[in-house]
């Protein structure tokens, strides 16, 4: 999978890694098992710096996408616990105060979440 | 409203403050033409940097939350135009990856939203 950064964006890098390898999981680009790119690697291919490919990868296996394996490095090992509901109530309840501000209606907001969950079923 | 600061997250200074006056908007703590404080009294009031607010400020007004006035200082003007629906899809799209991945169903999905836009209704 391919990670690419966009330097002009307003999210930190260490997030841009962190979403896109997410997005990779839900995508079924990446599996379970599967080994990510050592840091120093990664840090090469996209041209960050090690330090924040580390942060991105500390936060994924905090919030149970990723183990970090002395041995095999970051693999994905995706973790259904629920402490992480929280933090996503939050970013759902974010976006949706953006949507309502901005003129997005409830409905639409539902055929939106429709739309993305069929593109990964 | 209050902007109360979470210094243990991982969320960057400038994003939660950018966050809050979204909530603050969204839940009608702060309506339209209203002033918000100046940059030097929230970095004050809130103990950070006023870079850190500034950056704020600007996503803010970028985005069509506020408007930046010399003579006001920020106030709240929020614009329908519809150049930001692709950063909100993109973060509903990062969101909903989370939550399918993490077992929380399609269903459930929907019925957070409705809780949400309910809460603000």
């Amino acid at each position: 999978m391919l990670i690419e950064i966009d330097f002009k964006s307003n999210d930190a890098l260490y997030m841009q890694v962190h979403d896109q390898i997410i997005l990779g999981i839900a995508k079924s680009l990446l599996h379970e098992g599967d080994q990510l790119p050592s840091v120093r690697r990664l840090a090469d291919e996209i041209g960050i710096n090690m330090h924040t490919v580390n942060k991105a990868y500390a936060l994924l296996r905090d919030e149970g996408f990723i183990h970090l394996d002395q041995r095999r490095g970051a693999v994905i090992k995706v973790s259904k616990d629920k402490k992480f509901r929280p933090s996503l109530e939050k970013d759902l309840r974010l976006v949706a105060a953006r949507a309502m501000l901005k003129g997005i209606s409830r409905t639409r907001l539902h055929e939106m979440v429709d739309e993305i969950c069929d593109e990964w079923s």
